[in-house]
């Protein structure tokens, strides 16, 4: 959920200064348009870590657009009149009317998570009111609203030395509280209960968008094109409102995302690829046999460009397991049998028993990577499919699944290089393809696929593992040493069985 | 959610034997063109009561359809193979492929269900599973899926008359196991989880169909039409697939409904209704002084026909009220600032502070009834605003709020003698529009209308009142007399705050 929100994005002042004037114009256009047509209003939700500048962002917000046509509202203890009413009461009063844009600072989603962190509310609790959540945005949608969720996130660092930042400088020392100091301390307990209040509520209809809060000008930057991006879209948008799916928003403000911030130098020497393999391998084998692997099982997942390497990696993991053990599911196009099955079907039919492993070379994530980029499916299809996917995956580890996901990345010089080899050497020349040729001119879209993927199916129970793959040796190492560390992680916890999220 | 199934419905022997051929004809019509689309699956889950005939209907499904093209599957206890893997394997093993019909005996529900009774889930955990349920459904709807969802109910002595009567029989004896026996004993039980499972599940892309189990005739004749129906609508269904709201559906398989159940002949004569008018305006005058109600709120919904009796029902329990103390908010078309905003919206806005009392003069159910009716919100907006009431009033409920609803019934003949009363009596001339005339001609549409509304939107936390209101005398008394009986339970609990669902 907040890969691409830890990268350390930054905008520097020229660029900044030179994109501002355009952005602020744009959305002066935007917000009109939004009051004549008045179809529809705009909520947006900030909220996130502390210090993570919510405030100023919102301040900003004001600033760049027509405050007349713009309201604010400010949540915090309720006043006696709340009290006395629903939980949602002081929401639905404060909700925007067609044409008009409002702010939530502190929101629906305020409560439950700071109630999770005090310990006063138990999972299935706050697992009801997520659902109560769901359903809210969900009619909010349906009549129309379009709702931008943002969450601004702050690493564990730079929460620390954005306090320390703030309390330097007189003019915003007043900012941090006693609280803002203790809050520093339930960082980690902020971290899970966020992370999964935003899998839980990033449906298709309202999904989250994740900001890296540590540089100003990124954070101002990137939440001014995203509310841009939406309005235009959505006053472009003629089809049916009953249709309530939120246009694809990916927050870029600069050229820094999960994958350009792999190393892909990354390199192992021949001969300390030997001795590491040969340890990776023995002790994938004892973990395979140990006893507690009897009440689990292991699901690995292969994704990456043509030619990363998936197939030698996964024989690297194969060596090291008993031929009984596990299965490799090569996925190519649907059967017609397939087809005529939701398209998750096809992989419920590979889940593993306990005890087993299952291999899967390339996934169910075709759905958001080729299957979007070739638009194999409606843009409907693929926006819900990452709520799915991760259900799909909760249900698995809710059950006791060990989940590795890979993504192989390797640079477009490498890949080229292995395609010309592989039309070289005769015994390699089945693997490529017209169409893997006809892939490599997709990579921008390939490129922007994978990132939201990470970003959106990247969870506590299932985490996506980026492999730096222009080096084999590195790769198969990582591959190997990544399933390892969380095999034994899990067969250490007491509880056989994962406990339901 | 069960007041439609306990009416007694049943047909006669030459009514089933007449239609069962032209039904059978055009069910295997349907399932021919459904094969030939090969566009979507269908799914029916028969889940319900022991005894009211789950077994029975899907042979006579099998009986009248193709059964080369329909699967029925019924699960008990998992298998070995079942057991290793996550809860919901089973069933996507089993789904049936796009142009085929799947009969599920037992399905997703069957667990939470009995989970439930037995005690092994708390309420968080039961809500937990029901929302992963909601998602799959929903996933199976956006894949183009039908969900057509029974449930067959009976009455508690129904459950019993049944049993015994397979008992008496000795072709049918051996159905009668002794768990079906212990089960009546957790009538209740099961009615209560069925009926808080039944709500949250509700949903416009699979809503539940509710059929009453006593007559094997109407049992099977409805169940037939609602699938035949369902798959006609669908089939002749040109739109977007990516709308996923199931078509209306009502189990119609007789003259006999909540509404033409009620006996519009009762009668209080003036002596008895001035003692009876002073007793309860005495009690509920105490009860809203009581201090417990200082915690609690009181809203009254009034709905009905027109010249039903609201207005002057609503003047008898104002006349009990301290004027501080409550709010009567008629309402009428939304205005402009209304019209902006979610439809919910405008009746947040008059959500009652504790120790106060709001009466609602036509209410949210404007939406399922005038708005429907006349065709002033779209099909899709209709069906899902039963979900959101019902989300709405449990918001509401679980804040301590007390919800009486009622439904004012009046007979044609009355409605137009006090149509005509109205014209000719100079100050009730102001009461009687040309709209109420025109209302009148859609009387029909109206009753399903209402008849939908009740068996979709009463729930535990919030049932209907049906008030027989043909005698304005016996109408009023029965409105006062529920809103005490309503007040005293509630005020009578020990938690003054009602725990949430």
């Amino acid at each position: 959920m907040f890969e691409s929100a830890e990268l350390g994005h930054r905008i520097d002042k020229e660029t900044f200064r030179a994109e501002v004037p355009k952005l602020r114009e744009a959305l002066l256009d935007a917000q009109f348009d939004l009051r004549e047509q008045g179809k529809f209003p705009v909520v947006i939700l900030v909220s996130g870590v502390d210090g993570a500048g919510k405030g100023e962002t919102i301040n900003v917000l004001c600033e760049w657009m027509d405050p007349r046509f713009l309201s604010t509202r400010a949540f915090s203890a309720p006043s006696d009149e709340e009290r006395e009413r629903p939980a949602m009461w002081r929401f639905w009063r404060t909700l925007p009317p067609k044409g008009r844009i409002g702010i939530f600072s502190g929101s629906w989603y305020s409560d439950p998570i700071a109630g999770r962190i005090a310990g006063d509310l138990t999972k299935g609790s706050l697992d009801q009111r997520l659902d109560e959540i769901n359903r809210f945005e969900a009619m909010l949608a349906n009549e129309g609203a379009l709702v931008l969720k943002f969450w601004f996130h702050l690493s564990r660092d730079g929460q620390k030395r954005r306090l320390d930042a703030l309390e330097k400088d007189p003019r915003t020392a007043w900012r941090v509280t006693r609280e803002s100091r203790a809050r520093l301390k339930t960082y980690g307990k902020l971290q899970e209960a966020a992370r999964h209040v935003l899998r839980v509520t990033n449906t298709p209809w309202a999904p989250w968008i994740v900001v890296e809060g540590t540089d100003d000008r990124y954070r101002s930057l990137t939440v001014g094109k995203v509310i841009l991006d939406a309005l235009q879209k959505r006053l472009a948008d003629t089809r049916d409102q009953n249709y309530p799916v939120a246009p694809p928003i990916a927050p870029k403000g600069d050229s820094l995302d999960v994958l350009t911030a792999l190393n892909l130098s990354l390199r192992l020497d021949r001969k300390m690829y030997e001795t590491q393999l040969a340890r990776w391998q023995g002790r994938l084998a004892s973990l395979a046999r140990h006893p507690k692997f009897g009440g689990r099982s292991l699901i690995l997942a292969f994704e990456g460009f043509d030619a990363a390497g998936k197939g030698g990696g996964i024989r690297r993991v194969t060596a090291a397991l008993d031929a009984r053990q596990y299965q490799v599911v090569p996925v190519a196009a649907p059967t017609e049998e397939e087809r005529a099955q939701p398209y998750l079907w096809r992989f419920w039919r590979h889940v593993p028993r306990n005890g087993r492993v299952a291999i899967f070379d390339r996934t169910w994530y075709g759905r958001v990577l080729v299957e979007r980029v070739e638009g194999l499916c409606s843009e409907a299809d693929w926006l819900r499919a990452y709520a799915e996917i991760n259900d799909f995956e909760h249900e698995l580890a809710g059950n006791g699944a060990i989940l590795v996901k890979f993504w192989l990345h390797i640079s477009d010089e490498e890949q080229l290089k292995r395609f010309r080899e592989r039309e070289n050497v005769a015994f390699k020349r089945f693997k490529i393809t017209g169409e893997d040729w006809r892939n490599r001119e997709k990579r921008g879209a390939y490129h922007a696929a994978v990132c939201d993927m990470v970003d959106r199916t990247s969870t506590g129970e299932a985490p996506w593992t980026l492999v730096e793959a222009d080096d084999k040796c590195h790769a198969r190492v990582k591959i190997l040493r990544t399933i390892c560390e969380r095999l034994e992680r899990a067969l250490a916890s007491d509880n056989p069985k994962k406990k339901r999220d």
